[in-house]
């Protein structure tokens, strides 16, 4: 008998459908003497009618009051999630974030969790009841509604089996897990067996959305082993996250990842000295604006050029903000560039074997890539190409290092 | 400076449309100087959408999940009302039912409310904010989510206002407050500028269905003045719904109440001996069949006729109860009649004044509407008769007691 945390995200309950054959899995996995808890999302599309109905009467809604708007959408999953087991005679029970113990800190939209008291929790799987908890959510010490931002069932799923010392977090989603590419692009893409926390946690933050970062590294904090499998193909065997490497792993290349909406600003002619880049990031950072990539060049007669990435979306913003510092920096010239993507090669254990970058860049210049930026973590390396070569580059790569091939 | 609680129903925040316009209504009267907490209810067909989906899922959905799933309804007008008053301008904040303090027992589906602990509630009211408070919806002792039956954001209301101290409590729907009859039937009707409360109580258990019955109890348990008024039609006074006698009531019967979806059963030569009711009528209790008037005709040769009314949709019900009772009562033959109606005219004092009921059986008799059965309470005479009558009855009543005439 395992004791087992799932997660059904908001395309497995879009209706009352769904959530009776999700319902009928959870009774599957009950009937084998499986102890269940479920977490589950908000239906379809539910999320994105509350986020209208707020904007219908609010340009700019306060977060505290979004997180009580939001947190709604998946306690009515949980409820007839329960309703449905109930349905085929299971004893089961919902519980909102509050009531599964989910203690956060007080940032709304993006809270994190501060701690987890499995007491209900716990008696109701000793009760003998599937608990289906509404994930996405908490409350802080003053009792506030909380919720963790989008995807956050993912962190609600995981934490959850860490505190109840799970055996493992099955992730069930609409995708037969975490593919070696993005398949939308990439058809000879396939799905892995199985992958490593980091080498996730670099695949989810450079394009794979297929999990949540915050839960990727949850799980990896506390030994979670993840699966993620589709929810209603059975016969598709998911892929595994976790902190072993594996016989699979000895090709050190895992996975491609790309984003495709990314903008580059260079500010020209900065006078070198120590400092400029405290000067020019932390407005940027006052403003808000998420900076991914940063690269200074080498000085040439005491003037450098600074560029840096941010999400498309983000690049007027950010130009705003680098014009009103250009004088303080004794810098007249900014370009940007709002046209571009990157293409990112993952895998543990590529900075011991510098062969990998030379044969990414080989492979994207005999494809007539062009590279604007190279940036490199120990297990990525990501080149800054045009947006409209980015899939050619994916699938150039996925050749280059035989991921079709198990 | 005064404080005030006031409830705004489905229809008033139906969109983000009303709920700006409601939001506007509050907004003028903060700038009065009141402190105004404002409860509201779900949004329009929000309740309906709900229960659909949970019958998407389930024949017979648990009660506690349906508590659990009905009462985000509430929660997402609370929060959305919220931004529209930020929008403003004013300080304002959600609270669910439980951040509000209100402790109930733990029967699902019409809980009552035990206590209010007010702490947080006042400490925000205190801030210079305007709270707003999701309706019809506690918690209890173990932290389980309650609610208290369709129109129980009225009861939230009522007694938040009385927790409060508060110097009374306004009810804002789409009529323009209590009416001396249903003004669909009857085009004479007029609404009344005050009313008592037990008097309300009586217009609101027989047909008016503009306020809660336990809302008005708990009005007139803890002396809340509660108005009754038009949400968008400012110019209409409303209704005074209190405790003293007004000039307005000397003429006593204050209005005429109705209910189309009757039926009654006879149980027909019944011995008389003591205990054939219990009898009867506790098998129907456990039955949770509603029973509403009973009447035993005086015996005749140590028989006697038992006869009772239930509502329509409960005949089939009762009588498969009652059927199997007849052996332990001796008796053989059950007759039931689902076609009826009430008709009752309402009015403190009348019990002393017996010629209204005379009256009343005169205008119905001068109708060709024939009387099938009559109750009294001391401010109230019910006459059932055909459902098709039931109009007829209404308006003739009206015109008798002169209710057209302020």
């Amino acid at each position: 008998m395992a004791l087992v945390v799932q997660k059904y995200g908001g395309s497995s309950v879009a209706d009352p459908a769904k959530i009776k054959r999700v319902a009928q899995r959870i009774a599957a996995r009950v009937r084998t003497g499986d102890r269940v808890t479920a977490v589950v999302s908000a239906m379809g599309d539910t999320t994105d009618n509350l986020i209208e109905l707020a904007r219908g009467v609010s340009e700019r809604p306060s977060a505290r009051e979004m997180d009580v708007l939001m947190h709604t959408g998946e306690i009515v999953s949980a409820a007839l999630m329960t309703m449905a087991l109930h349905e085929l005679g299971l004893e089961a029970i919902s519980l909102t974030g509050q009531q599964a113990g989910i203690r956060t800190d007080a940032v709304y939209r993006r809270a994190r969790i501060a701690g987890i008291d499995t007491t209900r929790l716990e008696s109701e799987l000793s009760a003998g009841r599937v608990v289906i908890v509404a994930g996405f959510q908490g409350v802080s010490e003053d009792l506030e509604v909380t919720t963790f931002g989008r995807g956050g069932s993912d962190t609600t799923a995981v934490a959850l089996a860490a505190a109840l010392h799970s055996d493992r977090c099955e992730i069930y989603t609409d995708v037969a897990g975490v593919y070696s590419a993005d398949p939308r692009i990439c058809p000879k893409a396939r799905p892995l067996r199985d992958i490593g926390y980091e080498e996730m946690l670099e695949l989810a933050t450079t394009g794979a959305v297929v999990m949540h970062p915050r839960a990727v590294e949850v799980g990896a904090l506390y030994g979670v082993e993840i699966l993620v499998a589709s929810t209603f193909d059975e016969s598709a065997p998911g892929t595994v996250i976790h902190g072993e490497t594996t016989m699979e792993q000895t090709n050190k290349v895992r996975g491609i990842a790309h984003q495709m909406q990314v903008g580059k600003v260079t500010v020209r002619a900065v006078p070198d000295r120590p400092g400029i880049a405290a000067q020019l990031f932390e407005p940027l950072a006052a403003a808000n604006v998420s900076v991914d990539t940063i690269v200074q060049n080498a000085s040439v007669e005491g003037l450098t050029d600074l560029t840096f990435t941010v999400a498309k979306d983000d690049i007027d913003h950010a130009l705003e903000v680098v014009r009103n510092t250009l004088p303080a920096l004794g810098a007249t010239q900014v370009v940007t560039d709002s046209e571009l993507g990157t293409v990112s090669i993952v895998g543990t254990g590529m900075a011991s074997a510098p062969g990998y970058a030379a044969q990414m860049f080989r492979t994207l210049f005999d494809h007539g890539i062009n590279i604007e930026l190279i940036s490199t973590s120990d297990i990525r390396i990501t080149c800054l190409v045009r947006r409209e070569q980015v899939p050619d580059a994916v699938r150039a790569l996925h050749d280059t290092f035989a991921l079709d091939q198990t």
